[in-house]
């Protein structure tokens, strides 16, 4: 187990961000990983202000603890027609298929980039933990939250990344590697290519980085937690494991796929949203894989979307977006407590787990 | 340092595989590791047989401890005048950049598959240790190495692999993570997005295998030792950070390659060769990547080898494969001994690193 510097700073029992999963997953979740004794996190990307009000204050009302409440901080760029006419021609045999046309496409539910509303509510509300992913809201607002007393976190795919944002004064940088599920947090490049394995990232961030490192993605069990802290990690970021939770939302669909043989095939797409994430390879995913017309994110899923809808209702997942890290087949189901006390293993006294 | 079956079965004092690296090392890096105690390899494939036997019979006579000989397994497919054409079409524009034509391109020096007479060659010398990359040589061949008493090692990058390496009776399976260096091993799909992290691959195989898993792909120091280990490895096997050594023949640009900030970018690439393999970025793989038009392996090399040669001779390494796995940045320069005790760390006793 790394030093207790982590803990300290973070305001809790174990090295543990319970990873924020946008779609799959609320409060119910941040709260039960918060009273294990690690960091709940809060994902409010597809959430209004309003609901997120309503969850931060409900996760103070139900535990004491520290939790994070993670936010998007990409630019949000411009969205045309002629984006959105590029994809459709890709999609419409899809569109046939499923007996739908243009009138299908939908113009909402896009996640929201990071707004002074936002900062408002962290600061009212006294958040102790806040997280962006696609890099950091602007210099006025970063230095708002801070001053509130709120402790920084964000995605590093890259060793320039991590020196960015080091550079900016976060309070602890997560080093995403490869295997990760979900979005890839890359904000400075967009060259796949560059985007190391959690294998190399995680040991050269600490070497580059002082402020604390932890590693996301492929911890899923007690061997990768140990073989993290060997590689240099102060703590871990766990996603695809807590999908298994009790207290997670993740469909039933999602649930069996991640616990079959598929999940042994995940692949990174863009096809979903626009921007690159890694889930189980299905049929979208293998035809489509990483595609130059899909628009930039958020904005492919207003096509995507409806085709999703339809697939659904026809019992069919193969439109629908399963983030999956690499290490999905190690993860095993239980309650979020038990899902942590397994990770640790060895570093947690015997009479902690009960 | 995990149990000593590996050590027993592969004859050896530490559980350290120099990787076989063809093009910059011979058999003075092989000796230097062996009498380090690891298992130092021969990289022969783009050696002739003649070149293959008198370098068994020098490591044999300098060192009698186990050392390990490499073939590549590869099916030689058909190469025709439509695919080089298809090739040179897409490289004519460097050609004219440097003043060469259609005239340059050779067919003579691509990688040779494994034969009969490499069989025969091998039992008649009682190699203690073969391994193959790109699968396996057919079954009658596989059989006439075993019944020799030799020991046979395989490259798996997937878990299907693995288990059908398993099923022919391998007895060890290099698990080779998308972070190596050189070319990927894969052979039973070619789809890259099933291609798993060190972080993924080790732990997986380890539970889906009855034979040790060496890991390979980004250990590169004491920590990527231990991680390896901690993921359930039996034995790692090192590549870029032999690169480094003193007994290897790498090249002086490609040390200081591996040495610089460069080394932070590392890329797949199928332009060299044909094969997928990840080396340092340059304006080569920047501008290509992994290309659609480039002939099988090993027949790209047919029509780039001019240019390669061409850019050294004009001091540029455009053009040239400089082989580097992720983690070249936490590699250290020394003789190969030096190298193997700082990779051991903690794991060798005090009185053992003199």
């Amino acid at each position: 187990m790394p030093d207790s510097h982590f803990l300290s700073l973070f305001s809790c029992r174990f090295p543990v961000i319970q990873a924020p999963m946008a779609g799959v997953q609320d409060s119910e979740l941040t709260i039960a990983v918060c009273r294990a004794g690690g960091l709940g996190s809060l994902p409010c990307a597809m959430l209004t202000l309003e609901q997120i009000e309503r969850e931060i204050k409900y996760i103070q009302a139900e535990t004491s603890a520290a939790f994070n409440v993670n936010f998007f901080a990409h630019q949000q760029l411009d969205y045309t027609d002629v984006l959105e006419n590029q994809w459709y021609e890709v999609l419409a045999p899809y569109y046939r298929e499923f007996n739908l046309d243009k009138t299908a496409i939908i113009r909402t539910g896009a996640r929201q980039p990071f707004t002074q509303e936002l900062t408002d509510l962290i600061v009212d509300l006294k958040v102790p933990v806040v997280s962006f992913h696609f890099g950091l809201p602007d210099d006025n607002l970063l230095a708002q939250i801070k001053n509130s007393g709120a402790k920084v976190l964000c995605t590093a795919t890259t060793i320039t990344e991590a020196k960015w944002l080091q550079a900016k004064k976060v309070d602890a940088i997560i080093a995403q590697g490869l295997e990760a599920g979900g979005h890839r947090g890359m904000f400075l490049s967009h060259d796949i290519s560059a985007q190391l394995g959690t294998f190399s990232l995680v040991p050269q961030l600490a070497q580059a980085c002082d402020v604390p490192i932890i590693a996301a993605g492929g911890i899923s069990d007690a061997s990768t937690v140990e073989a993290a802290f060997a590689l240099g990690a102060d703590a871990v970021q766990v996603g695809t494991a807590f999908l298994l939770a009790d207290e997670a939302k993740t469909t039933s669909a999602h649930k069996a796929a991640l616990q079959s043989q598929r999940a042994e095939h995940t692949a990174l797409t863009n096809v979903f949203s626009g921007g690159v994430a890694r889930g189980i390879q299905n049929r979208f995913i293998a035809e489509l894989g990483i595609h130059p017309k899909a628009p930039p994110f958020p904005y492919a899923s207003f096509v995507t979307e409806p085709l999703k809808q339809a697939a659904q209702q026809a019992g069919r997942d193969d439109f629908s977006a399963m983030w999956a890290g690499q290490n999905a087949r190690l993860a095993q189901s239980g309650t979020a407590k038990a899902i942590m006390m397994r990770l640790l293993g060895q570093f947690v006294p015997h009479s902690t787990k009960k």
